[in-house]
């Protein structure tokens, strides 16, 4: 552990490729609420970053992972450098990038937030849960909050000083939110006495800020049952003086700590409110029960934080594999492999690692292409707001829709990622003298939090495809089908997007029958199909997104001096697009089939006939 | 860990169905080479098998994967219980169950065997693996070894006074073996001095048994390069004095040992032998560069086991993960979902929890057939050796060809498993306080070791497809043919049944298509597409084997009292098969089509197009 070192690896070109070469990103710069950042400004934080996460969070990603946190005295402590880094981070002011110009901030436009925050993420996913759970508390209560709330809380949370979370999870309310039974009685002073435990708190405690500023879903006594009757509060673990200063302590403790597959360096907390009776909170915004409409406005940021999550660890993970495969000799060229005297191959050379190399760059790029796209849709969502309504609208839609694909796509497939680049590195893959194991442990949450990747599937379903009469749909599948018909005949890319026409008739289909299902009282068939049709829908998009990147870099490369660097990058640019088209969109034609036959089996079959125990 | 709980789960109902019922394996008892063993008496042993992985070896899974094992004075030592469960497997006689009789044996049909071992390698693989070493040591010697080779080593290896393993992989020669540097020179007493590192040595060192009888590949001075030229070794960690008895230190050194994502209650060592030069070695039935196929004599014994391992840990993350969907209560039914006065439902009652569960049933059970199929035709082809040549042909080709398939399919599978099992639990899954994401951790490692699955899709289509002049194949398809012809019209599988038929013909043009590229030249294809290939073959089979099983289930049910525990039994094979064949068989299909549109685009990119790095 002394000699830690940074096995974090990202590539540079390409998100700069995504930013403006695809999604245009400099277009959005000064354009209110945005401050101006061009695009040579942009390159420059994304590369100060990434010096930062190299030489910082990086080396700390193992030590997280093996040292973990513990319990002393009630108190958290994080692994060794994890303060240290804390501190770093905000003195560079990496995390001011996104935050108004009135607490300080550069104001960026959110795509370029999620490209600098994936390196963030991808160097060391545990610590970087820290800062993302309190930055998602102050914007939830910049957006909801009192502007006594805000004054109180926000600088000091962009500033590092004070950590935050959000605490949903009771033991008996998981998915089923509306169980929760922490209570909240008002005292005459308008505060309210929060009782309860909340489990799995991310970055409960930590032993880098004098505060933690915790938003709790609690239900005032007498109000209504289920999700309706919740209320947010704002829970300090330490009470705050008039003067903003800390004061005694607020009655939370930290009852346990999950021991847990991977991100073991973040802290999960069991948080107990109000133990002795003496838990103050402040109902956010100063409203009663409208909790989850709050915490959801925090909940779809955190939802695409989690996408991004993904991105970032199955990126780092691709580039891993990718460097050991260039640099492990093992085995002769095909045509020489049973000739003991054939010179020895770097694995690169055999297909089969070939074709593990090419899924994760296809899916890793596809995913990354997504959660951009849905960046600068809310970014130009924001923009529009007042100049052209019914285009913000148009942008707002995509954000609505999109959500559950880059939340759930991504991180299904980042462990789908990892798991092929252990089989890239074989044995090697399997210890832990190479990064990508802990990647895959680490990743294995992402499909759980944040809502299990089912609750995307029946958000998508059951709420986003007939949102505002199906018209976010139409449109995706209007935008769609103009790249299609646009680029049928295209040279190279021709074929393969003659397949994703046939993937999106087939994405039509699977919507015509969810809705046939809905309309028919066959609803019972909806919530069983949920998942592959999420499934299949992010397939069409992706593969559209890898198509378009491809486009472009095709119609770039003919400027391209033969030698530069940028010749093989738009070149793998088409193959990852081939490959996606070709291997994998017939899977989501063939997704739509299976479920258009809507087997019922499994919810047919008898409870005790699932086995005899 | 005071408290140490078992959580392994089995199912006997389903062992002695897929035993008895299913592949009838008493039809086996007291033929020769078998010793009597009736029904009765297997689900016996079975029954007290079980009930000795419960009370000793489940309680210490999960102590062997926290505390793991260490170096202590060059020694392994193994985490606590381990060699006092040792000590109890051995005295209970449970390994004795396939041994010979001349060794003490019971001499019971593979088929037993492995349904026995299902049960000690699902409560602890790592465990298990000390045991599995040392007997696949032991086997090999048998086949392979002089009399006094055999007369020193068997019985002292069966009766557990020594352990055993097997070394191949050296660090520039994982799957690339034939470029093993380990040296052997001759010396005057006709023993070899034997010089060299290995790696990834399972059980490579315990705290169990005075000895350790290693194999070591090895090249004897002046033999030919490759593989060819490999000669195995006995190389015992202390030398053996003439009377049997354990004598001097045989200069074989445990120089590390790895850390890993999983199985880490066994040891996986760097051993060093020879250091000092006085490591001594015999030749295995002494005879020199043979040790390629000699190893592969344990070899085929030993990707068994990983299949085997793989259907194991996938049976118990499933029933564990079915225990707790029966257990856990969320949510109201698909129908109130949005009414929060709704009773509360276990979670098996949601759609989506029954799709997961059915599918990882599905998969182990068909997993677990095709294994025991591979087993009964060991068995067979043993057994009518001398009496009917060609049946036994029949029956070893089958074993030949299925191979690689239950080595590869079932442990990709278990990941798959292991990863539903996980999200069936939700946020509990990842962590500590359930075994399920300890199984997924494990199971890890069984796509990569024994060869890795590409190396077994290789063997598969660039050996066994045509062994024999592809008759393996040809019969197989066969058996697969005649079922479909017999069953489509089926009153409950007919559907079913035919989809079975058409991926059969997908499976039949995929043949085709790749002896094609054999004789077309178009060899380069081959490796790329060999993985999809073994999947949609083993879907092919699996879907047939679980379609046959609910085919006798269906039978059996009209004789079936109503309330006996039976019918459900029965009617959970109709499910699985029925779920196998419509969501799983068209996606055989489906792999059929893409490997037929042959894209090359991984072979194709340049290796600099990957990233710009």
């Amino acid at each position: 552990m002394s000699q830690a070192i940074n096995r974090y690896k990202a590539d540079l070109r390409e998100l700069s490729f995504v930013l403006f070469e695809q999604f245009k990103v400099h277009e959005l710069s000064g354009r209110a609420p945005y401050s101006e950042m061009g695009e040579a400004e942009t390159k420059e934080i994304l590369k100060s970053t990434y010096k930062f996460v190299t030489d910082v969070l990086g080396p700390l990603n193992p030590v997280g992972d093996r040292v973990g946190c513990r319990l002393e005295n009630g108190r958290v402590v994080t692994a060794p450098g994890f303060k240290e880094a804390w501190t770093l981070l905000h003195e560079q002011g990496i995390k001011l990038l996104g935050v108004p110009s009135e607490y300080g901030g550069l104001n960026a436009p959110q795509s370029v937030v999620v490209a600098v925050e994936e390196l963030l993420s991808g160097a060391n996913t545990a610590f970087n849960m820290y800062p993302g759970l309190a930055f998602g508390a102050a914007e939830l209560i910049g957006l909801c909050g009192t502007d006594a709330q805000k004054q109180r809380y926000l600088q000091k949370i962009f500033s590092g000083t004070w950590g935050g979370t959000m605490c949903l999870t009771e033991s008996q309310a998981g998915s089923d939110v509306g169980m929760a039974k922490t209570r909240a009685a008002r005292n005459a002073d308008g505060t309210f006495n929060i009782t309860g435990n909340k489990i799995y708190i991310s970055s409960g405690d930590q032993d880098f800020t004098e505060n933690v500023i915790h938003l709790v879903l609690a239900r005032i006594d007498g109000a209504p049952p289920g999700t309706k009757g919740l209320s947010l509060f704002i829970v300090p673990r330490v009470r705050i003086n008039d003067d903003g200063s800390v004061g005694e302590d607020n009655d939370v403790a930290v009852a346990s700590l999950e021991h847990k597959m991977g991100i073991n360096g973040s802290s999960t907390c069991v948080l107990s409110f109000g133990e002795n009776g003496r838990c103050q909170g402040e109902l956010v915004g100063g409203v009663e029960n409208l909790g989850m409409p709050q915490m959801f406005k925090m909940m779809n940021g955190a939802r695409i934080g989690v996408g991004l999550q993904g991105v970032a660890l199955a990126s780092t993970a691709y580039l891993n594999a990718l460097d050991y495969a260039k640099d492990r000799k093992q085995g002769a060229s095909i045509t020489r492999w049973k000739d003991p005297t054939a010179p020895r191959a770097s694995i690169i050379e055999h297909a089969d690692v070939r074709r593990m190399l090419l899924e994760m760059k296809a899916k890793v790029e596809g995913s990354r292409a997504l959660l951009v796209k849905l960046a600068t849709h809310e970014d130009w969502s924001k923009v529009l707001h007042e100049s052209d309504p019914e285009k913000a609208a148009y942008h707002h839609g995509q954000v609505e829709l999109l959500t559950p694909l880059v939340k759930s796509y991504s991180s299904d497939q980042a462990f789908r990622v990892c798991e092929l680049a252990i089989q890239t590195y074989g044995g090697a893959g399997y210890t832990k003298d190479y990064p990508v194991e802990q990647y895959c442990r680490d990743s294995k949450i992402f499909s759980i939090y944040e809502g299990t990747n089912h609750i995307q599937a029946m958000d998508l379903v059951g709420r986003k495809l007939g949102q505002n009469g199906g018209m976010h749909t139409q449109q995706l599948q209007q935008d769609i089908s103009e790249f299609v018909a646009a680029n049928s005949a295209h040279p190279t890319l021709g074929d393969s997007v003659k397949i994703l026409g046939d993937a999106l008739e087939a994405l039509g289909g699977s919507v015509m029958r969810l809705l046939g299902w809905f309309q028919g009282g066959q609803i019972q068939m909806v919530p069983l199909v949920a998942n592959r049709f999420l499934e299949l829908m992010s397939e069409v998009v992706v593969g559209w997104l890898l198509l378009d990147a491809a486009r472009i870099a095709e119609e770039k490369l003919a400027d391209v001096a033969e030698g530069h660097p940028d010749r093989a990058f738009y070149t793998g640019k088409r193959y990852a697009a081939v490959f996606f088209a070709k291997n994998i969109l017939p899977g989501a034609i063939h997704k739509a089939q299976v479920l258009s036959d809507s087997d019922s089996s499994a919810i047919e079959i008898p409870d005790e006939a699932f086995a005899s125990l």
